[in-house]
């Protein structure tokens, strides 16, 4: 069992600093809390929000330190053994740029964790419920002096409600999710051409027919914002005009550039579809519409959307082409600022703030807007040093896959920056991005998590505290822990391996299946079959459905073999051959099984490839001076197949393996 | 790889024979039916709620069979390689005793499913579903004519939202679970003493005070209503009065038969509060909330519950002794009894059929009631020659944690019994019951699956039909398959272990997890810690909470060894050894990582027996001659302690070791 002692020395090891995102400053004290049984909790005056906070604080606690309080662990009197959580301030409706800082004092004695109000507060427990240890004797948490406050004051999460339906539920773990890693804005990209996911009152056929029956309620989303505000959350609601629209025009086609049979769109693209911005009556269907949206959000910030609008219906309407000539607009970009301005007006008599994509920003849009920048950092740069406030969400794409690393690199204020210190306050965070093409209710949780994880770290931690090998580290562990909340970002591999094999066995292949990730960026949007297009409902259980973004096992693999080989020569042999006997093994036992589901039978090839691969480089890690000269050369042919299989997954410690064969 | 082959084969050799409740005639034909890209399906006549379904099937299909229909897979045609639905009738709204039947017809050309109507029509495409087999080349389904009726009309599984709270996207998904095996019946337990579940318009302070925060809307129950009905399942809204009523009391103290100051149970067991059945004011408010309800629910049962009324606030209640006096009751039986008819008057007036427990059977109660039988058989069958009608639900405890045989053996008429065919029309059907003291929305549906399939296959099969080891072969895969709707009844164990080991290689150890079954019946009820009790705020992620109720490993395991081990000379011994083996290994590692969690180190000590006891049976059967007597000895002592362990999980493959020793 020298794998498992191991293993288990880096699991163990890694709990003791397991904080993500990582505190500002830490100084550690003698000794430790020890948690009991008897431990109880006072909170000085809270509201009932806090005191809710607190009473499922008191739950987790109960379940990871193995303890079970017997009576009511709320008390009103200081004790012994207690935790103690003090605020000053109630902040009842939420801002951007509330003071979320915390300090927690940690001692034999007690634990104290003081904020200036009960965001910060949330804050401070979330970080207190990741210090928790248990050892053979007991419960413990090590004696610490933690102060921590947040880099930017606007780190969110998109998600993309329109392609794909995500429940309320689903919405809602997520929220838990965000505040576990200090998260504080849920972006809902509520209306896309593939649905309109929120009830009008004023306007019911947006909903009734512009989605495939599923919406929420008022009711539901006036429960979603309370869930996310009982945890620090602001929801920005975005309706994203005037391109993006199709499913407004199923119910209301009169809104339309151009008049055509409009159905909610089941593929994926940039459609034609457009509101028509010249008629008076777009701008009161809209001013009653965002009117009822603007009281239904009580956030102070309003999402236009504004993106990818590419004009076609514009050009072909003869009545929008004189309108534009008439009023001295030369193109379609001018005339979309026209919109934009008229929209903006709408929200100011909202008392809202205007935010948008890039495509918003025009010469002559007051400076009362805020900017998402999807297309780069360098525009965004240049609209900051024009007074215009910005959210980074270029390099934050969930949907492109990529690894944690690129995520968490993506600093929006980078050493290198040339920006003022006010200007640099113009850069108010940034916001990871899920959009749903090829997501969906089922695997869109393993599509946000771990990899968010990486963006909650950089906008919250001090730039000198961000540490990528560290990140690494943690991440993994972090991870595991979600599941708190019911989050499948995990499970829901086995589940459905499990299911597209009807096969219980699956621990005897699913080490192939953990090597492997999906292709990154957009290459796979359109590969389904080579000549197929994902479609709305087609089944999304494919192998690249199925993988983790990211695979933790090929990273180690992959560090550990650039690290430590030269020649074939390794360190750390048998922890290298471990793992390419365990993939080699698993990709034959996958062969054997391949026949049970098409999904499965197209990773068959790869498999048979990985195998022999594995195999080799085995042998060379065991003795690299006996390799034949013939299997090395095989080995160099199958690197270089195995890299370039034409497959929208791939087998990810492919660059270890070539670090040992260089 | 030999285990992989034999597991495998077993896994294939199920698929085809996965049909799971067993239908009541399944001809063979010749061929079968290939399902392609092009596969699609006609709908003769449809309702919008059976196009819903038939959408949910088509998508299903796709996700099962591997392909990918291009473009909208429902025709107005008929075409080649063609899914045909045809019904006769549309129901709209549900009763007991809809004509379930339904046929299906697969040749190579075409698949037919036949039924007198809709629900007919869902319960044949949830068998097709079940049909679909897939190898190297193509999906098919295997030519068959299969004809199929239901033997009960009353097939229901009850939830405890009461005790702890599950939110309505778990009902939700359970829902589908049931559809998918042809239950028609969910039962929904809202109120108890720890909590009042339901929004009432007319008595808002039972939701606002009566519980922890959680209950269902109105507009929430009117969601699962429909989801259910377009699922062919009715809701049977629970009330349970006039006892378990502590919840109602804490807003509306003047219903107490005591007046005294109460509060939301968080403990469990029968408490004294009770509704007071001697005021009018108690009817008059009943008449309001009942009547509200009975419109919110349009099922035409309603259930009453009037169980476990202790009676002692109405021994202490002065008032109510003169009452019982003065109107010739002689006990608190006969005043429940007049409750009971005062109530069933309200029910009457607003055309609901009054559903109770055992206990709302009395002399003079009228014939239009159902009985829901917990007590026991005989008192069923002698309330049903009386001509009464019952529902069983005596041995479908589903918190009894019993092995799916015992609930699968549970015949409502079995063999023996001696009733007319009349009187044998009064039993209904039955329910499977999911109380939920010591069950929560983290492992609830571990309870209820794969449990349930053994009360679906006995409800729905022909009594000659039911076979309990080709039910122990189809229901592993079927338990599988239901993970497509969104169940964590299997993935919630390995969350839970890596919760509460924060470590990532629990495959290391989850044998051994695998082979513990919690403890049958109530012996856990006080277990915990052996001193403390549970209140509705512990954490359940101790073993038992993250057991399967049934370790089917160890049910193969002790059936091999029981069926072909002879004074320790076993057949299949390379099968037996690879399992003890298994066993001895992963007690050892669980031995290594216990320090990190309590829960896990409760285990320890039988982890270190279970691995001693494995080794020396794996010496056993290795060769049973060269066990030296005092091996022997040990592992007869070890027998004995691993079964008296004194724990809430058990080694369950102790009865196949004891079958190899003796």
């Amino acid at each position: 069992m020298r794998l498992l002692a191991f293993l288990l020395l880096l699991t163990t090891g890694i709990i003791a600093q397991n904080l993500l995102p990582q505190p500002t400053k830490i100084e550690s004290l003698n000794g430790e809390f020890i948690i009991t049984n008897e431990t109880n909790v006072l909170v000085s005056n809270p509201s009932v929000e806090l005191k809710k906070y607190v009473s499922r604080f008191v739950e987790r606690l109960q379940f990871k330190a193995g303890v079970y309080f017997p009576s009511i662990a709320l008390r009103d009197t200081v004790t012994l053994n207690q935790i103690t959580i003090v605020t000053q301030e109630n902040i009842d409706s939420l801002f951007v740029g509330i003071d979320e800082s915390y300090s927690i004092t940690v001692t034999p004695e007690k634990i104290e964790i003081n904020a200036a109000n009960n965001i910060g507060a949330y804050r401070g427990m979330e970080t207190l419920l990741q210090m928790i240890q248990v050892n053979e004797n007991k419960s413990f948490v090590k004696a610490v002096k933690i102060t921590d406050n947040p880099r930017f004051p606007w780190r969110g999460l998109l998600i993309d409600v329109g392609r794909h339906w995500i429940p309320a539920h689903i919405i809602k773990r997520n929220i838990d999710a965000m505040a576990a890693v200090k998260m504080n804005v849920l972006h809902l990209h509520l209306t896309e051409d593939q649905g309109f996911r929120i009830e009008s009152k004023k306007f019911p056929k947006l909903h009734e027919l512009g989605n495939d029956g599923n919406y929420f309620t008022q009711h539901e989303i006036q429960d979603i914002i309370k869930y996310a505000k009982e945890r620090g959350i602001r929801v920005i609601p975005e309706f994203d005009i005037p391109g993006h629209t199709t499913s407004w025009l199923v119910g209301y086609p009169e809104l339309a550039s151009i008049q055509r049979n409009y159905e909610v769109a089941t593929r994926f693209g940039i459609f034609k579809g457009s509101l028509n911005p010249t008629e008076e009556s777009t701008y009161d269907f809209l001013d009653t519409l965002l009117t009822e949206m603007c009281q239904l959000f009580p956030d102070a910030y309003f999402h236009i959307g504004g993106d990818e609008n590419n004009g076609m219906d514009w050009n072909e309407n003869k009545k929008i082409q004189k309108f534009m000539q008439k009023n001295g607009l030369n193109d379609n970009n001018e005339l979309q600022a026209y919109f934009n301005r008229r929209i903006l007006e709408i929200l100011h008599r909202n008392n809202k703030i205007m935010v948008g994509w890039d495509e918003i920003y025009t010469n002559d849009i007051p400076k009362s807007i805020v900017i998402q920048s999807w297309r780069g950092k360098e525009s965004m740069f240049s609209s900051a040093k024009n007074g215009y406030p910005n959210i980074l969400s270029n390099g934050y794409y969930l949907d492109k896959l990529e690894n944690l690393e690129s995520y968490y690199l993506n600093d929006p204020l980078p050493p290198t920056v040339e920006l003022t210190p006010k200007q640099q306050k113009m850069i108010l965070g940034g916001e990871a991005t899920m959009w749903t093409e090829i997501v969906n209710e089922f695997n869109i949780e393993s599509r946000i998590w771990p990899a968010t994880l990486a963006v909650a770290e950089r906008l919250w931690s001090q730039q000198e505290n961000c540490d990528i090998d560290k990140f690494y580290k943690k991440a993994p562990s972090i991870s595991l822990q979600l599941q708190e909340f019911g989050l499948t970002h995990l499970t829901f591999q086995d589940a459905g391996l499990k299911l597209i094999s009807n096969n219980s066995q699956t621990q005897l292949w699913e080490p192939f299946i953990r090597s492997l990730e999906p292709v990154k960026g957009y290459r796979r949007h359109n590969f389904i079959r080579n000549t197929l297009k994902y479609s709305t409902t087609a089944a999304l259980n494919r192998l690249p459905d199925l993988c983790f973004t990211e695979s933790f096992v090929a990273f180690n693999f992959n560090k550990l073999a650039k690290t430590n080989c030269k020649d074939g020569h390794c360190k750390y042999r048998r922890d290298l051959m471990y793992w390419l006997a365990n993939w080699a093994k698993s990709a034959e036992n996958f062969q054997k099984i391949s026949f049970l589901h098409p999904s499965l039978a197209e990773g068959h090839e790869l498999a048979l490839k990985v195998q022999e691969l594995c195999e080799l480089t085995w042998r060379k890690v065991n003795s690299p001076r006996e390799l034949p000269e013939k299997d090395e050369e095989r080995a160099k042919i199958l690197i270089d197949e195995v890299e370039n299989y034409k497959l929208d997954v791939r087998f990810a410690p492919i660059e270890g393996i070539k670090a040992i064969f260089n």
